[in-house]
């Protein structure tokens, strides 16, 4: 596997675009386009939340009807969540105009929306954007990170990134791009997140590998334990890399699913540690854990913690809150076995062995903890299974940006 | 049933005091004392963290096995979480030091501690401590509200109620202390609360008042999600009011418990309003649901949020964030039924009618967002069951009180 440059134009035949639409924001891109020359077969996941977004109901049927996409029309600002029949129906007005505009079916238009709940999309300007976006499409990298851009909401910086794997001799692509920053807790996937591959895949294998991956990048992030209405990861499949089709369970099934995991990975980690005001990433790996579920619901709970997450902006290894958050996280372990140990680009130091603290470096630890990605480590001694969870710093600045969010 | 002036030594018979021990601490007091005249039958509940404080582990032996106890020594400045045998070792030495200088058994000695996970307790002064309380008690209010005042930690003000009923022609009281304010996010109980009573009352009438009414107080209130490692409430009867004895199931348990429930709900809004940074008490109130547990755990997710957090302290009514905080609290509804109505000393506002936005008036919302206390009604329309729980708003003091707490 190879990391290349570029996002979601990375794969072969597919092109993107942005357009300041002003729909909410001034001054900015606020839409996006991602399109395919071929149609694609599709996967996604979708929010576990009761309350959904219109896109995200629209999306959902897309996916489970098999239709096969060409298009996804994005915007920010407007999340489209809490909108009744009015929001449903504007998701149908959008799809038609870009299928009109595009000259694809309409039925393959996948939709997605991010930002303020509950305020009814501006028609005329979204529909004037899909114009631009037409226009405007091409498959270069800029595009892409164009793309990348528009739709950020809270988020300080684009997220994307592309791989290159070889199949049976052809080279197979798969980019992304995601978007965060706050209402992160994803608990089936995240906020917004579009991969395209060119692979030949067969649906099924598409399915199996998003799905188990997504419990383990996207599902593993937390910037502030809300869980969005509007959460879609969506992966996009034209088969244009011409490789021999990839099937469950092969030995190209498993080299696809390692190079998706790696971009899934870094994408959920980009959106963690660009959480709502954060100036830290905090990767919570436990090891030693009875079973892997043991360890993750450990990890997830540690990046969760209010008063950890404080911690880490003050850059104070108050481990206790730590040992606290792990004992309820709901899955029993012995604390008077438990190792702590802070990493990062200033350091390693041990902090508590057997649940009891080391007599270490306050100094040291304050030092290790002032880099902008520190893990810690927790030995639960049970086992041999292990996870890691993604959170950030809780800072004024998550303060500042959602005190007043809606103005 | 009457309120009255006072707290723990309200009722016949108990006596309270307060020391400056310098545990951690300097120019305040940091160790409290609640001793009664006579032993008393014990309740308590108790954290659910895997992840138990000494003091804890100690308190629920003494409960478990019907020990009569005599008096409760407090510390604030250091939890005696995570201290190993060493921690519980300290338990014993208190104890025993209490029991001496007090002239009481050494097995009715309850503890409770408060403060600084990790670190070991000075016992040369928490010793010196106990003999300064032991010189101090006294039976008055004022020596009930120093041993409210010297169990707070991050909390701004004492907590502390009596309340009076007549049971057969005789007087009963019940009275109260407690302390916040971080870390709080009961799962069993809260922080500490003290209750002293000297009802005449059995021990399985005790027991199910509290463990009945914990569940509908503390347990719905949060600060910030995170379960303590010392949660604990205790309830002490010395029997001194001389009432008929009161019995589970008879009309006299039912009087009981309405008065337990008063205080026990106003210790625990007392605690949410004065959360860590608090600048406003927010208390969320579902109605018309199909069980009661479905209006807890809503009302608890509303609670919960960051982002309503957040968005209450910017007194904006942020709609759609109290809406997804809903979606996500894992019990079915149909969010295009739901009502939300605010309401505060500034008058009430309906801010969406079967899930979508109504045309309020934005600046008479945040003028009702800005007052002390807020009251937030979700109508899911499905039944007749209704809740409440209690929270606060999420603010910059929140953040400067964690990321330095140890220093």
């Amino acid at each position: 596997m190879e990391v290349i440059k570029g996002g979601v134009t990375a794969a072969k035949g597919f092109e993107a675009a942005s357009a300041a639409a002003g729909i909410k924001y001034q001054d900015r891109t606020d839409m996006a386009l991602i399109y395919s020359l071929k149609p694609c077969k599709t996967a996604g996941t979708f929010t576990t939340n009761v309350v959904k977004a219109a896109p995200v109901k629209w999306d959902q049927r897309i996916v489970e009807e098999k239709v096969k996409a060409q298009a996804v029309v994005i915007n920010s600002g407007i999340a489209n969540a809490c909108t009744g029949e009015e929001g449903m129906g504007y998701c149908e007005e959008t799809a038609k105009k870009a299928a009109d505009i595009l000259g694809v079916d309409e039925k393959g238009i996948l939709l997605g929306s991010t930002g303020v709940i509950g305020m009814q999309l501006p028609m005329e300007k979204v529909k004037n954007g899909i114009r631009i976006l037409a226009e405007q499409k091409g498959h270069t990298i800029e595009d892409g990170t164009h793309a990348a851009k528009a739709i950020m909401t809270t988020d300080t910086c684009e997220k994307e990134i592309a791989v290159t794997i070889e199949i049976g001799g052809k080279k197979v692509t798969i980019g992304g791009m995601a978007k965060g920053s706050g209402m992160i807790h994803p608990n089936m996937c995240t906020m917004l997140a579009f991969l395209t591959t060119d692979a030949v895949i067969s649906r099924k294998a598409m399915k199996a590998a998003l799905s188990a991956d997504v419990s383990d990048t996207y599902n593993m992030i937390s910037v502030d334990g809300d869980t969005s209405t509007n959460d879609t990861v969506l992966l996009l499949a034209n088969g244009m890399a011409d490789n021999k089709k990839i099937k469950l369970d092969t030995k190209e099934y498993e080299e696809f699913k390692e190079a998706l995991h790696y971009v899934n990975e870094y994408l959920a980690k980009k959106i963690a540690g660009d959480g709502e005001g954060a100036t830290a990433l905090l990767e919570a790996k436990v090891i030693g854990a009875k079973t892997k579920e043991q360890a993750k619901t450990l990890a997830k709970s540690i990046v969760c913690s209010n008063l950890t997450k404080a911690a880490i902006a003050g850059h104070d290894a108050n481990w206790g809150r730590i040992l606290c958050a792990m004992g309820y996280a709901g899955t029993a372990f012995d604390p008077e076995k438990v190792d702590l140990v802070f990493e990062s680009a200033a350091g390693k130091i041990a902090i508590i062995q057997n649940g009891k603290a080391l007599a270490y470096s306050e100094e040291k630890a304050t030092e290790i903890l002032s880099c902008p990605e520190i893990t810690v480590t927790a030995d639960v001694k049970e086992g041999k299974e292990q996870a890691s969870a993604w959170g950030c710093d809780l800072t004024h600045g998550y303060i500042d940006i959602n005190a007043d969010y809606r103005s």
